[in-house]
């Protein structure tokens, strides 16, 4: 890790600049993938799936029954560890359900906004080195909560049996389909694969240039992605055995992965660094790791103002706030994804199990977007109803203003209601 | 307007298929506007708004007392009427506040979800044919509500006095500057523009794909535009006179407004095309009216149930209800921007008074997208509290998820705060 002793607000966007993502020769690749999908459909699909993954199964859809009989072969134990995380992944974006609102801004003139769910839904869940069917459980869960009709899912051909019995858990059809290609169907549909009006979840560098080239073209998404974040504040009552294992659970992600850690003193950063040299040696995923914490960061802050003036200029994915005062510190947290709030609340705690979306945003989109939240799988629409009384008490505003914008048809859509009935 | 005598669900697509924007061109134009502003920053607004607007203000920023003068030459009435719409925009966005949730998932284990203001917000007020004023009440009004601490934006030079009084009512910085350049600025910002986390408001093609290109890069948006709509779904208990009124008022907008009226009997729609034609004499904007007019629909359906059908197969911005039964309607739509109950509500209403909001999706985002609610100015967070016993129920759900994803670090995380402590 690079060790910042002191830091001045003046170098704070010098010393937390992001690696920039370097898109143009993925941008082009994609848009031939978007086009050819757009053109040709499934045969695009079959030929891309045979080009880019080197097998393209005879029908993309993989029938209901094969994602059930993959129960039989999931760990119990596994089994039981989802159960735990569906049922507290549940209560928290039950408790999310967005209320109606109605108000009556003047006698007469009553207005609501009332939630409805989004129709279609698309899903992608990444293959790879890990195989993260808890990404399964935060985007079905909610999709289903906000009660989307039609929920469809793509993953690349090759799915564990883990990822199989997720999806069998709920509603949703799935198709054997990766990358960017998979992105472009669901968003554009094809003979086979429905079309969404929404497309969720994590990828790879092309499922995320798809994205942003399909929002682009207005496609909704739940939000731009980047490589994952931890920062972490400590003070003196951090442990930083704890520290040590929570940075590294961040630098296994990928050697991509961006870990900070903000402390008030240089002796909490020294006994991290020696934990982090103890707990590498073990893990599976030491190389990763190692790759990772090379471009990360420790900066020794005054107090914990400054630590939550830095977490707030970077907007970290993921916070962990080990601070005495931890509360009150996350009280003045803007700019963050998801906050981890004292010493016992690790942030693979949130990845899995403790009820909160993993789905979030990096990259500092943490400043204009949020994680996942039953909201993103709903739209609102406003609603208004107004009585002859108070229309006649509003026209003279509405009539004014429509003619000072010239829209004189606008005016006189009120003006016809009040001389038809005075 | 073209007639549909009668139409099958199978014919929705065809006949209900909205105009494709042939957007290369402006794209491209665009494309180019972005990356000088994004090299040469002022220099480039200078010499795109001579070369565009062919004027260039020595300063962009317009003095806020020129924001201030300028209420000694608004229209007493006028100034009035605005502060009409203002009590019941501010009413109506005040009450959507959203409000924090937290739920205990597990004993020990607590979750929330909390709202921030998006920090730096841009909006973007057009000028052209009609100053639409009202559009910075509907933007700055909420922006104001949610908290945001920096609120910019920008006018094309030669901004109305009405525009500037409006903008004069907030605590705003105003620039005058127009088109994709405007847009451009305050994404990326330049050496005079601050640049904003989120923008918002309407403009022309160029405004529209300046705002695709940027939210393609990740830049968050309020949404995705195209013409303004407007459908009536009425009964026998319509007043032909009111719904051609609502027509036009849509239809003065531009040549490529979208007027669909769906009725459920010839009679309906035959009273209001001939009161259409006596209405349409009076309009200053006569011209553009029958442009829009000729591209139109008029539908008989054969029951309500089937012009809900149709009103949420093409999921209008504006939808007016004007049915014996309205209200049970307007329960059925779950597709649509603004919903209009009744015979005494008509779009302008909400366009300029009520207190909702009159930016909203078009061109079919409603499917995935919704006008701008006080939300749109802020983003949540989630927070969780994990207590030592908490973590301990929680601690096997973790670690076995963990190690099935391949995740050891994460596993690790939770282990080694079991260890210190067992």
């Amino acid at each position: 890790m690079k060790i910042i002793k002191q830091i001045d607000k003046k170098d704070y966007a010098a010393i937390l600049q992001r690696p920039s993502a370097i898109r143009g020769a993925v941008d082009d690749i994609v848009a031939k993938i978007i086009a050819r999908v757009e053109e040709e459909g499934d045969k695009a699909l079959r030929e891309l799936s045979m080009e880019l993954d080197g097998q393209a199964p005879d029908v993309f859809e993989i029938p209901r029954e094969r994602l059930l009989e993959a129960a039989s072969v999931v760990d119990p134990t596994l089994k039981e560890a989802i159960q735990t995380a569906i049922n507290n992944i549940r209560a928290f974006h039950q408790a999310q359900l967005p209320r109606q609102i109605s108000v009556e801004t003047q006698p007469g003139i009553k207005c609501s906004l009332r939630y409805r769910p989004i129709p279609r839904i698309g899903l992608y869940i990444p293959g790879g080195t890990a195989p993260l069917f808890s990404t399964v459980l935060m985007t079905a869960i909610p999709a289903t909560l906000a009660g989307c009709k039609e929920i469809i899912a793509c993953t690349p051909p090759g799915a564990t049996p883990e990822i199989l019995y997720a999806f069998g858990l709920f509603n949703i059809r799935v198709f054997a389909i990766g990358g960017a290609q998979a992105i472009a169907a669901m968003a554009l549909g094809t003979e086979t694969v429905p079309q969404a009006d929404k497309i969720f979840g994590p990828g790879n560098a092309y499922v995320t240039s798809a994205k942003m080239q399909l929002a682009g073209r207005g496609v909704a998404i739940d939000m731009p992605a980047g490589p994952s974040e931890v920062m972490v504040i400590a003070d003196e009552t951090a442990v930083p055995a704890y520290i040590a294992a929570d940075l590294l659970s961040q630098a296994e992600h990928g050697h991509d992965s961006q870990v900070i850690l903000v402390a008030t003193s240089m002796q909490i950063i020294e006994a991290t660094l020696s934990h982090i040299e103890q707990q590498l040696k073990s893990l599976p995923r030491e190389e990763t790791a190692r790759k990772a914490l090379k471009e990360s960061l420790a900066i020794c802050v005054k107090d914990i103002g400054q630590a939550v003036e830095i977490s707030n200029f970077y907007g970290p994915e993921h916070l962990i706030i080990s601070t005495g005062k931890a509360n009150e510190t996350a009280e003045q947290i803007n700019n963050a994804g998801s906050v981890f709030i004292g010493n016992y609340t690790p942030e693979s705690a949130g990845d899995y199990a403790s009820g909160t979306n993993h789905t979030l945003p990096t990259n500092g989109f943490t400043s204009a977007w949020s994680g996942i939240t039953t909201n993103a799988f709903m739209k609102s629409i406003t609603f208004q109803e107004i009585t002859q009384e108070g229309l006649q008490t509003l026209a003279p505003a509405v009539v004014k203003m429509a003619q000072a914008e010239q829209l004189d048809a606008h005016a006189n859509a009120v003006l016809v209601r009040m001389e038809n009935n005075t």
